[in-house]
């Protein structure tokens, strides 16, 4: 990658004629842009563009890729692999201003919006309409991010990831070029599938500024139960026979005994500091009851405790955020020290084993590392709570990291079923998929052939 | 594009060497390829090869790399746009004996099969294992050429089209490289989605040897209504209610009359010769009833007569079959007339209107053309039943086509939902997506620089 060919100053110059004082080449502005919610250490983009619009974003494109400069697109900073680092210095385009919904087609059950707009931001807006948009990371972070890193969540096991949910997008091109790609067609055999090249692209092959996604209909009932095990492999085996068994649940999350004492000290909650799982259920009032008796009775067999129930909106929503807070509960077991997510994702027949042979490595590392996860997807996420300047505690993480990707790619598996590679997972990338990255690295070339593109992600 | 540079025979003798037998240039095999289901003239590959591996697909596409010949890959020719013609000449491959289903994983309901397997082979295999593979465009095609054309059919609206069901791909690429995509995770954050780029790629980027696909369990319960309407308006604003309301309905299929009275006629049915709405639910035996009990409240609100119930398998497969035979039965309405049918895909709060506008077209153009329809996707096909060698009668089915695809893209919906672009619908692509089609060419140059993968098609 060629980039970084010719002095800063010219392109910072060219950027400020442009936006005035939307661009930013302060210390403090430049710290905030180059650093986002992981362990992986900051790295400074040299100025940082506040955009407005689609055709602003072209032009700072187009400026950038006059002169061979990085531009690192950035949302709300929540990426969890250093999607968001400059390793190479450039431009970062902060698109937390183009927060506009600019449609919702209540009747088709879409919705377009500009990159900045939040999930939680979405949601409100759509409050009044009957419908919802499912897809929730924990951070509230923004619908770009979201759909630059093929982000999912807890409601994925029946809604889907970012993948099933764009129906199109707005992307400005490494030469400031715009395009469109899909439409609001349910479905479309019209040529190749750009939408979902963007989609997971980590701001590598262009710049998303405008999103059509799929919204749902409030269900009539939603119902959530907390169930409690006796042991991590009978909750383990519920997720996996609930999913085997065709139940539509909307969430199956897993958090294991550590995260279970961490999110009860964090969010003050008082449930059993035992392996235990969240579900909720959407559909009918008696497609709910139905699905709830179907799963109550497998926990049952499987050493599961009763069901206690959150029906009630403020219940429910008090239940998932603290779900969503799991991440910053965690962080708060030892002060002072850093989280360092990562996830992976198996087919559910290996769930429990890998899962198990996870928890026994972090234990035999004397690691903290609470497990949680989307288990209805076969996907969980271990949260190392670390102190970066310890090298030798680091090196263990790092080790125990390594084996659960080995072990989850040897099942059959993936390196990360939803944060992403960034900078932190692009030697598993290949890994996993060999000789693919190679073709991988020829769309890139096409579409980015000078490299501009947030340089030293994903490739 | 700078295929066809040297001699076909040298290619020829090379390929003969490699396959023996299974190399044909006779002129009855050729013919047999050079055509698919649709009215498009045929164009004849100068020889055909049927290849029995991976590994062999592999070294075919390398000798024609190396000689510059095209490259065609062919499954069982039921495509609709012309996408086996080979318009340049050169080499079909034919991937009908890779009929192998490598692995059925019950406990994770994915499967492994070559792309020869077709769709009503692959359940026949599943047949004792409670699970089903939901796909079901109207020919009993193979999954190669299926994933190739992102088809989907009448189960679309409740289990997605190719897009959602393939998991990853086995593909050779244009230079004779062997690549895997994707895995057997639900969900994947790692890298590009070459996946989704192959899917719906007509082999204009690489040839599909094997799929990894979703399978979904046989629900416990699955019932089929036929309900008829007094007008077209009626029956499509049933479809766009049900959707709204979030009824979950496996298929939701919509017939004109003409269409209802040439299946009556194929099939030896008895259907009131009225717009007609096909329906089938899934689900527990409780959600079945709820979900028809739903769908008949709107049905009767909107000049629906009685459902008429097929619940034992027989009679749901003797409704289903007359449906994916709807083709056959417009044929059979003018003999010795030709098939084109033609579909697109709107939002559904546009159907109703995209539908009457074109049936009225239809009917002042004095064309013979019945309407179907996947209509709970806002996908519908119109098939024109013409006399080819009559340019006045074609002339005016374009016309009907043009206006009709314009009508639809107007309305925020696609040149075609699922039949592909093959060298049919070129034109309207360019419409549809503007310069997105060239970032579309930017890939194919990418992956296929010599232009040899099925020359011609998508761009």
């Amino acid at each position: 990658m060629s980039a970084q060919l010719q002095p800063r100053s010219a392109v910072t110059d060219a950027l400020r004629q442009l936006l005035g004082e939307r661009l930013s080449t302060s210390e403090s502005v430049r710290e905030q842009h180059g650093r986002d919610e992981s362990y992986h250490a900051p790295a400074l983009p040299d100025a940082v563009a506040f955009a407005r619009s689609t055709e602003e974003v072209a032009a700072i494109v187009e400026t950038c890729a006059r002169h061979r400069t990085p531009v690192i697109a950035y949302g709300t900073g929540t990426s969890l692999e250093g999607h968001v680092q400059a390793l190479h210095g450039g431009v970062c385009v902060d698109l937390s201003g183009m927060d506009e919904v600019l449609e919702v087609n209540s009747e088709d059950l879409d919705c377009r919006v500009q990159a900045g707009v939040t999930r939680k931001q979405l949601n409100t807006y759509l409050r009044d309409t009957g419908l919802f948009f499912p897809i929730d990371p924990g951070a509230d972070a923004s619908l770009g991010g979201m759909t630059s890193t093929r982000a999912s969540g807890t409601n994925a096991v029946r809604y889907g990831t970012m993948r099933e949910n764009v129906l199109g997008l707005t992307v400005v091109l490494a030469d400031g070029r715009v395009i469109r790609t899909g439409g609001r067609a349910r479905k479309s055999a019209a040529g190749y599938d750009l939408t979902r090249l963007f989609v997971g692209g980590e701001g590598t092959l262009g710049v998303i500024t405008e999103i059509q996604l799929r919204l749902y209909g409030i269900p009539e009932a939603m119902s959530a139960a907390v169930c409690s095990f006796e042991t991590l492999g009978g909750a383990v085996d519920t997720t996996i026979l609930t999913i085997q068994s065709g139940i539509p649940v909307a969430r199956i999350e897993l958090l294991d005994e550590v995260m279970v004492g961490a999110i009860n000290r964090h969010s003050g909650l008082d449930y059993p500091v035992q392996p235990t799982l969240f579900f909720e259920f959407h559909g009918s009032e008696a497609g709910v009851e139905e699905q709830a008796r179907s799963v109550g009775d497998i926990a049952s067999e499987l050493g599961g405790g009763d069901f206690r129930w959150a029906t009630r909106q403020e219940e429910r929503s008090r239940l998932w955020q603290a779900r969503h807070d799991a991440y910053y509960a965690a962080l708060a077991m030892r002060p002072g020290a850093k989280g360092w997510p990562t996830d992976v994702c198996v087919p559910i027949s290996r769930l429990a084993e890998c899962i198990l042979e996870t928890r026994r490595d972090v234990d035999e590392a004397g690691l903290l590392a609470p497990i949680v996860g989307h288990v209805g997807d076969g996907n969980f996420h271990l949260s190392f709570i670390v102190d970066p300047d310890d090298a030798e505690e680091m090196g263990r993480a790092e080790s125990v990291n390594e084996r659960m990707v080995a072990r989850a790619i040897d099942m059959g598996g993936t390196c990360t079923g939803e944060h992403g590679i960034g900078f932190g997972k692009i030697d598993f990338l290949r890994r996993e998929h060999g000789e693919a990255v190679s073709v991988m690295r020829q769309v890139k070339q096409a579409l980015d052939p000078a490299g501009i593109m947030n340089p030293g992600k994903i490739l």
